[in-house]
């Protein structure tokens, strides 16, 4: 099978150009340090729309398929834009995403409302707009949706979020222990949240069942083993209650390659096995095989982005033989290294050519010995200065960015064919404190 | 010694009211959360200046000494001006935090740029509006901020960041392999630093050191033997170069009460300590007492600071026999117990009296698996519709918060003698996509 780009560390079209420098789809990255300034979160649209592309081409034997971006991983209105123009839709889990997508002109009925607290401000919101589903997570919150699905005098289409027993973690399947969660129904409540809905919710249509195991994932044989639990309680549901379930969510979760450590199946791989298993599953429980929704969101928008900084200070620690070198971001901006100790791979983007290798550790600029963005990686001879390319930063980089230490946002700009546009202005001092009040 | 703030729990006029509420300084959560909407940071401002004042006398004994809050623990405009009117200085890691001081219009002399990598945007807006004092992180800022007073035609008075060789990790008090650091000079590096400073760079006055060794500590040794490395390395200075340092920054970090099993030291506990040990090294090294410059955060706004959220959903595992209750808020307004694995206090703002207590996992709205806030804790009988209070946000809550999941930050208001005044208005929907571009 061919690789996806899931399965590469750098963006598509990333080489270095005719100066020696790092370009991605014909963009020097020296030149867009310098035109937008550092911290700058980079988006290649090229690698985007490919992989965007090679999720539609992998399902396209199945007769329906729903590709639902998690917009979690990076919700902003252009990439929104771009993403509903390729054929997604959106997993939306807030009422600023709702918000967002809407800003992006989406049509909300390629949307589902996730989340296992949604509060009935961004029920009404969602209701208002005509959400294609909501995916209701708990018995509160049928109630509440039918309440306001009565109040706003509509039908809802529903999928229930179940726990199916399975999840992976990273590079681990757990087939026991992960009943323990907050989201969704565990199989021991679906019969009463069916009857609940058939008895007193008239403004309520259940679609189907939804899941979702994990993120960052490595294993295939999880959504095998996923896809029978929801296939088979899907059946039993359906001769139960005489339903005809004809949908079905299994969530997200296909992982990135952030360092050569990091092993992912393709796009193609997953997909193969998601429909061998809605095959040989249907065949086994007797269903007619569902319209089928994907969540995938880490995927589509990781390894797409890149983050670039500007190397400042350094610091030599003679009693360990070690040497640090900072730059003008880092935790703010990316989280990800100081939350779940994550690792991420990066180069000097500027001309290095023959300048020997060091080890180095890249700490960030924030207040906090935490603030370390990389251990221990080797870099050609970083100065003062250079460009610093980190990779894979497109997932939960700027969707869980902080104003920590009040340091403003990045601002992100997308490449394409040579150019650059900004998708998201930097930040001002005026937009930091624009919220606050001086009694 | 009588206890201080950071001893206590709760905000220091914290009671049940005669409707059975909880109320800060004479106003009702309930009716706080009912007026502001929630998630809701509250600050009490008369815990705020009751340690403000406590750390003053804790200190009054000594000649000169300069209260900096550490600003990244909580800075906006109206805490900035509240602490300012109490007699402190700041601690500023940012153009952020410089211009948040300035917007407040604090007296940028009582201010002190501190920072591994300083941008030099940060460091000439620094110097324009005459700041105080600069601690000098490293051999590459020496050179950089030199450059800049000689161009704004100004001397600067600096410290000079060392690394003293004694850290503190909460509890545990670590003398070796505290060097691995990215802050500061190593004290093998401290002469070659003073020795640039004095023959290359004519625009800096070295008036002191500075160090700081950790957060949220419990210990008072480590101070006593921080200041003991601080005065023994003036003195050395002073009589190798010929110098008169006669300023010591000794940070901050003395811990709060996140929940009974946590222990801090009072504010007159770690006073008395630091002017004992001041007192003895002084004389041991025969050097005059320096003026004291110490930056405490958490332990001024940590206590000051509560959390309310509106319960919303929840559900039962059975096969765990376990609850979770889900609140509005979570990992975005609130990221330490994600981070960090932080350990709260909490209990139902709401009249809950002769209602049993119930164990309970409080989780966050947002979309991942570690967004708990609080794992088993008993709360009475917790149900929708309730508001939770959450202990000891002051610190570190709104300063790390972020838009993930595109959810909205939430409000603060500002409570003191019965009256409530919004300091930070809620973000808006429209703010969350201000500065998205669509091509």
């Amino acid at each position: 099978m061919p690789k996806t780009i899931n399965q590469d560390i750098k963006p598509y079209n990333t080489k270095r150009n005719e100066k020696g420098n790092l370009e991605i789809s014909g963009c020097d990255l020296v030149e867009l340090a310098e035109k937008y300034g550092t911290p700058l979160y980079v988006m290649d649209k090229v690698s985007l729309l490919k992989i965007a592309n090679e999720y539609k081409q992998a399902f396209s034997s199945y007769k329906k398929v729903n590709m639902m971006f998690a917009s979690k991983a990076l919700m902003t209105s252009a990439i929104a834009k771009i993403l509903h123009e390729a054929g997604f839709g959106f997993d939306v889990v807030s009422g600023g995403e709702i918000h967002t997508i809407n800003h992006a002109k989406v049509d909300m009925n390629f949307a589902t409302f996730n989340g296992n607290n949604k509060t009935k401000e961004e029920i009404e919101m969602a209701l208002k707009l005509n959400i294609g589903r909501v995916s209701v997570d708990n018995f509160y919150e049928i109630k509440l949706l039918d309440e306001i699905a009565q109040k706003l005098n509509k039908t809802q289409k529903i999928l229930l979020r179940i726990t199916p027993g399975i999840e992976c973690h990273t590079h681990e399947y757990i087939q026991t222990g992960h009943l323990d969660s907050k989201f969704g129904f565990d199989l021991t409540q679906t019969d009463l949240a069916v009857e609940t809905i058939l008895k007193e919710c008239k403004n309520l249509e259940i679609m189907g069942l939804h899941a979702h195991i994990g993120s960052q994932i490595f294993e295939t044989q999880v959504y095998y083993d996923e896809i029978e639990v929801l296939i088979k309680e899907t059946k039993r549901l359906n001769d139960k209650y005489n339903l005809n379930l004809s949908e079905m969510n299994i969530g997200g979760g296909l992982g990135i390659t952030y360092t050569e450590k990091d092993c992912p199946p393709s796009v193609d791989k997953i997909a193969e096995v998601i429909l061998t298993s809605i095959k040989d599953n249907c065949a086994k429980y007797n269903l007619d095989e569902p319209t089928l929704y994907i969540e995938p969101g880490r995927s589509i928008v990781g390894t797409s982005g890149v983050t670039l900084y500007t190397v400042g200070s350094y610091k030599n620690v003679p009693h360990f033989n070690k040497k640090y070198i900072a730059v003008d971001g880092g935790m703010a901006d990316n989280p990800r290294p100081s939350m779940y100790g994550a690792l991420y791979s990066a180069e000097i983007a500027n001309n290095k050519a023959d300048e020997p290798f060091e080890k180095v550790t890249v700490a960030g600029r924030f207040c906090e010995s935490g603030d370390i963005l990389i251990k221990d990686i080797s870099l050609q001879s970083p100065k003062t200065g250079d460009i610093l390319c980190v990779y894979n930063t497109g997932a939960y980089g700027y969707s869980m960015s902080s104003n920590y230490n009040n340091v403003l946002k990045p601002a992100m700009v997308l490449v394409n064919n040579s150019q650059s546009d900004i998708i998201i202005k930097r930040q001002t001092y005026d937009q930091l404190t624009q919220n606050d009040v001086i009694l």
